[in-house]
């Protein structure tokens, strides 16, 4: 085997899923699709059923120093749920797996499920399951969650045309400078006693980060307005990676406009702070945990009457690639890392 | 919070489960039962959607310096289907939550999906999707199954009447014998160049820990006949516990009869060697993944003539206690925990 070892960096995530994927089959009917979207589709005749799980873990996803256990629980299921709203569908139920290491208290799991009850309330979800191991490093949280729609309502990411609005649900970059805040404080009063970080200010990010909204209001008022999203994703990679997966799928190619990009003033001053370009946090921050999808060009007006979405381009053929337009108007190609982070 | 800490252990893993998921609401008129089963059930008319997640760490659920990815992606499937079998429902999806640790090579995780495969080919499921993430300290999986039946026919661990017979699948404490085994050997061998580890005459025990098989062949035998469990459990934890459980639900006592309980030649053998009673391999060893149900008395000549199971004892009234019965007629009130491991 060492011999034959190849680093998974090489590939990257996505290489690395199709290679594990390849040879996976699908021996029953009712598996619509498999990989390749923000979850699974299977069959239920008139209706669809969507499956998706999520993963996160201590130390890579969430850092216990700083990250409350009420707030995590909440954003879990706020991510989880998120999978299933990006395929425009009503999530309904959700399955907790915890690894649980040793420092985790009773109390500590308390304030989890507190979060994610919280959380499962106000997205109209019920927790249904769950499963608990011990974890000899860190915690632990696999969410998966399931959801139900008329099979014409899914929205895949597959399905974008040429002309379609790129609208996204809020502004990007915030979650990503919230992360970075909370890392410079730890890193700044790790050997002081009575620590007291400087987060006076900055309360927004923090809430971006630690307590990321999910967008259902924004689905039920496109339904309302009889808009249909031709793609969808859920933006937790960032901006120009999440794009070039709608592209990818879809066979096409985009261009957004750099000034319609929205960076909240918060972000664009913490980012100055810190030697960020706000422009690289919003566009490869990730963790934004917005809606990122496209409707047909005729849908403009009402999406704009909305006022609750920014379109901040439109989708190109797929010869001209995925391009960020900056205000003199030149075209820089959007790789999924646009920039070194 | 110190103040507040309470330790997991002193909950046990029933009571930390019943503690958390007690502030759980249901809000979905779908969700048919939530917590407390192999799965949950999840209404869809006149079918029900079962759906169960199961999460194992290393270091904890299997030890990689002797568990071959190979099998351990076939044992992760099996252990997510046997719950869906459990409700007596068609397992049809799986989607596998992955936390990829910076060792685990490429071609490594190519063994693992090798693997899981393999058992979904088997057992006739579809691996439909996932989730990969970064984990600093060792490989976890989650597998979350899904699977179909109809309403009438799941079967949960509430049903058992006072007289059904209590059956298993297979012999029990093969698969606890086995990982002694690796464990062993590893002990023995750490410091060793070119260890051989002793595993001849005992393959038997290791495949039943490293690659545990579902006995989808025996409900489908029990359907054939026209025998439909009143309760069934995924025999993961040990006779001991999975009975009581079975016995908590149903509201009802056991006797299970010492001499009835069928311990492998294999099995008894290397226990005495290694100086562990073979019984309490069997009551409490647990990963048998075997199946525990009960049947009503009226089949006992169908079930017996069938030759695919043992029937072990039968239930009782609650008063009468969960109680093993030693050849010599005495009665011993069964522990979760019979005796120390």
């Amino acid at each position: 085997m060492k011999q034959n070892s190849t680093e998974i960096a090489s590939l990257g995530e996505f290489g690395l899923i199709e290679r594990l994927t390849a040879r996976l089959q699908r021996r029953n009917d009712s598996t619509l699709t498999a990989a390749g979207d923000d979850a699974a589709v299977i069959d239920l005749g008139d209706e669809v059923m969507l499956l998706s799980t999520d993963m996160m873990t201590e130390g890579i996803d969430f850092d216990l120093s700083y990250f409350p256990l009420k707030h995590l629980g909440y954003k879990v299921i706020v991510r989880g749920v998120n999978d299933i709203l990006a395929m425009n569908a009503k999530p309904q139920q959700v399955v907790v797996a915890l690894g649980i290491s040793a420092k985790i208290s009773v109390e500590a799991l308390d304030q989890l499920y507190e979060g994610m009850e919280h959380a499962a309330k106000e997205l109209g979800v019920d927790i249904v399951g769950g499963d608990t191991t011990a974890s000899i490093n860190g915690l632990v949280i696999t969410i998966t969650a399931m959801g139900r729609a008329k099979k014409s309502d899914v929205v895949y990411r597959s399905g974008a045309k040429e002309h379609d609005l790129i609208c996204i649900t809020s502004n990007l970059g915030a979650a990503y400078m919230g992360l970075h805040l909370l890392e410079r404080e730890k890193r700044v009063l790790k050997d002081i006693d009575n620590p007291e970080p400087k987060f006076a200010g900055h309360e927004y990010l923090l809430e971006r980060y630690l307590k990321p909204r999910a967008r259902i209001n924004i689905l039920d008022a496109l339904k309302e307005e009889g808009i249909q999203p031709t793609s969808m994703i859920d933006l937790s990679d960032g901006l120009a990676s999440d794009l070039r997966q709608i592209c990818r799928s879809s066979k096409c190619g985009a261009r957004i406009y750099l000034e319609r990009i929205p960076i909240a003033r918060q972000t664009t001053e913490l980012a100055e702070e810190m030697h960020i370009d706000p422009v690289i946090a919003a566009l490869n921050g990730g963790e934004d945990h917005e809606l990122l999808f496209t409707v047909p060009i005729d849908k403009q007006e009402s999406i704009m009457r909305l006022g609750l979405v920014d379109v901040i381009g439109h989708i190109t053929r797929e010869e001209a690639g995925v391009v960020l337009v900056t205000p003199d108007g030149e075209g820089i190609a959007l790789k999924a890392q646009a920039f070194d982070r």
